[in-house]
């Protein structure tokens, strides 16, 4: 099933490729789009809504008020949305960016390489004027915040964050089943342990602004990506997750990227990096940002290599500054910059037993190692740091010496990165610019602790941004479950995005299938992160899960799930009849020996033997 | 691929489905079975040899000796022994059992169901003897143990333990690419943090006699199962998994068991519970034990509960009881046993939001409010006692009031019971009876910490052996997922044994497919859980698979790994060609910008300029 979207004349997506999967496209099942609006009306923050059925009369029948959850889907799931690949997004902060006067629409392209694309007519469609702050002037949302000033963007977060928990518990308490007690057990939830976050009961725009103020959150927005639908990251808010994207010199065209894009964010991915290494990686980068609601990452460094034709000893700054430059003015929301690789880091690695992992830090490496000189994004990164608040392009602190292997974690390498990073941080706030810090990698459960703590105590609470990390080496095929048991850990101790893994990690790109299984797996762990730290109101999706399933209401415990389509379709593999869907047992037990079933069967003996009385 | 196996003539099996699967008896790739063998000629423990390929030339060259793996898979991978489903395994263990001369074959069936099945055609084939204790005696490892007696079978599990790791070190000192250095880096493992358990370097026949003593540790060795090859669980040793099998009223067969059994070990279950609920669990128990080297538990209430014509109030002590010896004289290894499912504790219960979730909890809570009497596997604990001690049965006090929810985790009914096992604990104890703790279910990541610790404290370090837990109830479809996350958290607390969960849990009984899933997954979780504790060896693996992975030596990576078949067709899913698993790359990075490549040259490049000066 395809999409009708009329693609055919656009000189990059060919009639053949270009169709957008019309099942990334459609609502969830149950489920609509719902927005909540702010103080000001262009102030709407997206959820999905999950719409529950009633409560079976056996077991007391009532109302399932519906239940409200983060949607990184954009306008793709709304069926109110006409969606035009070759326009792009309508640009919902745009106004917001021009209120504030302090940026300008540039006469020509900052970057010679940007100037040089314009003429391709593959780019045609979507030509248009980037932004860049006034001379002088930061446009970064941790400027404004530590200007006292609390932006639409911040208070969009605020409601998103929410994600309209005080409507649920109103409808619950009205019009839930089982009365006041039931939706007391509803709205429980264990106290977390939180190890030092501070989560309130309900988020405020000012909370979310004094969050981004002390540098504990990044909201990541470049004033040329207005198409985003702001979202936050910090461990005082829901913990995120990246999906990388990106084709590679060998497979995968730019409509499968996009198209794994929308795919990504429909699953949950709350930033997508584009980490395509092939040809076209500026027209790739270029019809990703004009689609995608979520925050764009990427990896200059990439482009920068292509550009002198993959010898890293021929890296300039110059090459360099151009490419973040045109890679800003696209409007990419935060950097990877491998900046704390550091030449007298290098020696550190030489007993390791899978050496520099990081492509972008044995890059570096190299360069430093051929010229004998300094990282040049160390020592330019004052340089950097004025792009960066010009565009409000945040940090990823890359952790270029990130341990590859279980033998090589938590290294005197990777530790020394570390604390460079910490430094670095220090001068990006200084320039208001936002700043995240990037994690490992491999880590046995035991010492992933010392790295959030380390983490926090150098890198001053900047958001901690990893990957994984997977707590074992032995299961290539498997490494988005390895990873998941590390990323919940460390989610839990306070990272606030995780990077997902996808199974394909050290044997392949990952294909849509991959991308899914991913974003599943580390929506998973998030959530299991949220629950561990008692994030107010994490638990009434399981709560309501859970109640569906005792009540034997199928439907919506496939539909409240992370993967709905999954769910109805184990099941279907055993008990594919529709009655099935409303039979008190399924296929494990089967009808007799059905514990649920018991269960309710005990609870009415108990009653009547109690009215006997 | 069908294996040679003639079983047309097998009542039982008919020719169609009785097939076992061909590939699940073959040795898995560049790997063969070995065997180290103990003070005597017949104590011979298992072990699989992976083969590696030299290192290439660019990297140093030399040989990677082979390192050896845990195997659970019995006979089945050993190209020397022929199979014979219809005959079962060589009973391995029987010269042992008969010549401690405390037991003797009965001339007659112990219950009366047994007999009754006697004239069972089906079971012709496999009628034997059984055989019990004689009076008085206790025949359990627990009582040679306490008696200062180092049966085989302890011996057995101390060679299987150690791995064979004095040879791999010998030889990679010896002969091992990269000299010293490296060696030492192969070598390499982080201090771990055990939380009080305490492994030692290499594994000796009295400690396993020791742990065993102290209730520490079991060996499940049911007299009447000779088949199967010794192992044990406890914290002090590796971290082990259950898959669970069995066919439900509504699908799956005898034969489809037996080889769910087959593919189960091969991928590494170190013990199966058979959980048969439908028709003929007799005989598919009977087939599976005759044809199983891995200790086989059962939950004997599901059978006595057919008996009774799925009545729960009509069950008995006696027809209990009947089963109990029945299944004992078959060979049943351990038995889940819900006998801290008191009356006092089901009020406890009526606030939950999902009530009871295990079927054994369920029917026995059901029993016990229908006869307002105390449950009768409590009341009649020590006669169980002595049966469990008359064939070494162990014990699996199951957790029948477990949580079925994140909301209902940690209650008091189901700490109530956790305290009324640790009683039962020990009592079991004064028999010489063999006994492991069950534990749950659904527990929030920062709540796994208490039930581990209690469970230690009250039942006075038993094994724990927990299912999952599950760390949130949101994702249907992913919750082997959802508990590994819980199992590995909870393996590296100190949890023996890791009772697997599948993708189908909640929505459906597993096939082949989903067994391997979970299989993998649990070896996954329970491997990060001995690498956290720092179990002597755990990272040898790691480290050979991660020096096979920097060297570009695929074909190892793949090997070395939990399982090789998926590794190499993710592979393969984009570089199919033979000549790729010999490429310095591989398709996610492409060769321009693979970074392990560019670390090698950073080596080099460094190495140059050293030489240079």
């Amino acid at each position: 099933m395809t999409a009708p979207l009329s693609v055919s004349s656009c000189p990059v997506f060919s009639a053949a490729d270009a169709c957008v999967d019309g099942v990334a496209v459609q609502p969830l099942p149950n489920s609509r789009k719902v927005h909540v609006t702010g103080s000001r009306p262009d102030i709407r923050a997206p959820m999905r809504e999950i719409r529950q059925g009633d409560t079976p009369a056996s077991y007391g029948g009532g109302v399932n008020p519906p239940i409200f959850v983060y949607d990184c889907s954009g306008p793709y799931t709304d069926p109110d949305v006409s969606i035009d690949i070759r326009s792009g997004l309508p640009p919902l902060r745009e106004p917001w960016i021009e209120e504030r006067g302090d940026s300008a629409a540039l006469p020509a392209l900052g970057s010679e390489y940007g100037r040089r694309r314009l003429a391709d007519p593959a780019l045609a469609a979507l030509a248009r004027q980037p932004r860049r702050a006034l001379p002088g002037k930061h446009v970064t949302q941790m400027h404004y915040a530590r200007n006292g000033i609390v932006t639409p963007e911040m208070e969009f977060v605020a409601l998103r964050e929410n994600m309209n928990r005080r409507n649920y518990l109103q409808s619950l308490r009205e019009s839930g089943s089982g009365g006041e007690k039931m939706a007391a057990r509803l709205m429980r939830q264990h106290p977390g342990a939180a190890f030092g976050a501070r989560i309130p009961e309900e988020i405020t725009p000012e909370f979310v602004r004094a969050e981004i103020a002390c540098g504990r959150a990044i909201l990541p927005a470049n004033i040329n990506h207005p198409e985003s639908e702001p979202m936050i990251i910090g461990r005082n808010f829901l913990t995120k997750i990246n999906a990388n994207i990106g084709n590679s010199a060998l497979v995968s065209s730019i409509a499968e990227e996009v198209d794994k894009m929308i795919w990504a964010i429909r699953w949950g991915g709350d930033t997508v990096m584009d980490l395509s290494t092939g040809r076209n990686i500026h027209e790739t980068r270029e019809w990703i940002l004009r689609n995608s609601p979520v925050p764009v990452g990427t990896v200059p460094i990439y482009q920068a290599l292509e550009k002198v034709d993959g010898k890293a000893e021929e890296l300039t700054w110059e090459v360099f500054r151009d490419t973040l430059i045109e890679q800003a003015e696209q409007g990419v929301d935060y950097f990877t910059l491998h900046a704390g690789v550091l030449i007298s880091h290098i020696p550190l690695t030489a007993n390791r037993l899978t050496g520099i992992v990081s492509r972008g830090g044995a890059i570096l490496a190299k360069w430093c190692l051929a010229h004998h000189r300094e990282n040049f994004l160390y020592t330019h990164f004052e340089d950097i740091c004025e792009i960066m608040s010009a565009y409000d392009v945040a940090f990823s602190l890359g952790d270029g010496l990130r341990p590859g292997s279980i033998h090589d974690a938590n290294d005197a390498a990777q530790l020394a990165e570390l604390q460079t990073l910490g430094e670095l941080t220090e001068i990006a706030w200084k320039h208001d610019a936002q700043t995240m810090i990037e994690g490992p990698g491999h880590v046995p459960l035991h010492l992933i602790r010392e790295n959030m703590e380390l983490e926090l105590a150098w890198c001053k609470e900047a958001p901690f941004y990893t990957l994984g990390p997977l707590v074992t080496d032995i299961a290539p095929g498997y490494d988005h479950l390895s990873s998941a048991i590390g990323a919940a850990q460390i989610g839990w101790r306070g990272t606030a995005m995780l990077c997902y893994v996808t199974p394909k990690e050290h044997l392949g790109l990952p294909d849509k299938n991959d991308v899914k299984e991913g974003i599943i797996t580390y929506k998973l762990a998030a959530h299991a992160a949220d629950l561990a730290k008692g994030h107010p109101g994490a638990q009434i999706r399981d709560n309501a899960l859970s109640k569906a399933r005792y009540e034997f209401r199928w439907e919506d415990q496939f539909n409240l799930g992370l993967d709905p389509d999954r769910a109805r379709a184990f099941h279907d593999e055993t008990l594919p009849r529709e009655a099935a869907k409303s039979a008190h047992f399924c296929s494990m037990c089967g009808p007799r020996f059905c514990s649920m079933k018991i269960t309710q069967e005990v609870r009415e003996f108990a009653q009547a033997q109690s009215t006997q009385k």
